[in-house]
């Protein structure tokens, strides 16, 4: 039997994706302990009656001394007060990462509270679904899904090999980007999406009684696809928002511009232009079908 | 064994929907005979080698007479073609239905083309796929799921009934509504979110060559949520968007004004605004699971 990747993951905060993490790591027999620091008393219970922890503490001192990889899984408006909490407990030698949807704050909030020797790997599982908590995690979530990495340059190699050792055990394909570059990329695949999908399902919400009841009855029309996304937790997009403020506006704004050309061809009716558009966009399904990522 | 409820069924353009009636008036009995009018002789071809049609023709002399029940099913801007093409061959006592997402207009554009003694009850089924064609149809593709009659007042009740047994007996429940009513609710339940998902994978479409690949690769992150209804059949939306213009360009106008909102809120940092929008959301995922329509 080989020895596991690890010996102790400290989980900071563990509701989807790191209760997720936690089972795979378990399933695969990447580590030989796991442990959750976690603010919420019903988290941690939950944490433990799932197995999905050993030990449970919301106190730093209780469960990150040890550790060898520490995965931050809170909304990213938390990391600052998380590294500034757990940095003085953290050993020497430990990976710490995490799984923000933004890159440049998290690294911008973290790094000034790791100590000499603590090798930080930010990363970012593009896997998830609108469920939260520890009790929506699986194992499998990560399978076949891109894990994206950000490391600063100078990173500890063997560091950055170990993380990528840990999400390819998982199933998940790894890239390594800059993290300006996620953040770009990840403004137009998830943070767009998700803006827009609360704001169509925000204007639905609006609407007065007997109407509302209708959108809900005549949701497979279209608008139940955005629904499940706008299901997803306030607080994390709240900061994911926030967080990657100039390359979410940016796009806004195309996105704003390429309605307002389809809006100005609807009221003009140039039929032409509404069907050139809406034959360009059939190619990028097949293409996502392609890519298996459907 | 009871008689079917239908004779003839001339089935008018035989894509998604129509070959989808086709499959669940056969498994169900409901018709002795299926007939199909349609210009393209592969739609035509296909039909009849999938056993969708008994007879194909793009000449209504050949198919239209002796249909007790005649169901237009091709893109909304054709219906008025159809119908002046149709309306001449048509039996007395036929009953005329079609599955058009927009009702205003195709009542506008068939009513003053059908002769007297010939009952027009306007449907819509709530049901579809992203798949366009014949060969995509399939039975069980209403099961469950909403059919809106909009019929005029002074309608012949026993047509409305017949088709009402219609959409019942293929699983469907009903719903009685008046056609501007139905227009309104459509352009927010269905016309609006194609519109947006149209839009916004078209800003992606337009990226360049290595930021475009990226998206596709990291589509799971929210943006691939929108593709599956972009993909749907551009002439069909081209020409809903143009018979619903009014109802389209004002919902267009409410939901700029929220997602302006919510860029404001990004800009100025309000993470209390976002935060509150975020969580009346969930609320409707909630309501349309409950009502199984997810």
């Amino acid at each position: 039997m080989t020895a596991p990747l690890f010996d102790t993951v400290c989980f900071v905060g563990i509701g989807l994706i790191n209760s997720s993490i936690a089972r795979a790591v378990r399933q695969e027999g990447l580590a030989r302990r796991l442990v959750t620091l976690d603010t919420s008393a019903k988290a941690r219970q939950t944490a433990l009656e799932l197995g999905v922890a050993d030990a449970a503490s919301d106190d730093p001192a209780a469960v990150v001394p040890g550790a060898d990889l520490v995965i931050i899984g809170t909304p990213v408006g938390a990391v600052e007060t998380v590294a500034r909490t757990i940095g003085p407990h953290l050993s020497a030698g430990a990976i710490v990462s995490d799984v923000g949807s933004v890159k440049i704050a998290v690294i911008r909030d973290v790094t000034p509270y790791l100590p000499e020797g603590v090798h930080f790997v930010p990363g970012h599982p593009i896997a998830g679904t609108e469920h939260s908590g520890p009790e929506s995690g699986f194992a499998d979530l990560f399978r076949g899904r891109w894990c994206i990495l950000t490391p600063l340059p100078g990173t500890d190699g063997p560091a950055i090999e170990k993380v990528t050792a840990l999400w390819t055990a998982m199933g998940s394909m790894i890239e390594v980007m800059d993290p300006s570059h996620h953040d770009q990329v990840l403004a137009i695949t998830s943070h767009l999406p998700h803006l827009i999908a609360y704001t169509i399902v925000g204007t639905a919400n609006d609407l007065q009684g007997h109407l509302q009841q209708e959108v809900i009855k005549f949701s497979a029309s279209g608008f139940r696809d955005f629904t499940r996304i706008a299901a997803s937790d306030p607080i994390m997009w709240r900061d994911i928002f926030l967080s990657n403020k100039d390359a979410v506006l940016e796009v806004i704004q195309r996105f704003t511009e390429d309605l307002t050309a389809l809006q100005r061809a609807i009221r003009w009716g140039e039929g032409e232009v509404l069907e050139k558009r809406f034959t360009e966009t059939r190619a990028i399904r097949r293409a996502i079908v392609d890519a298996r990522q459907a």
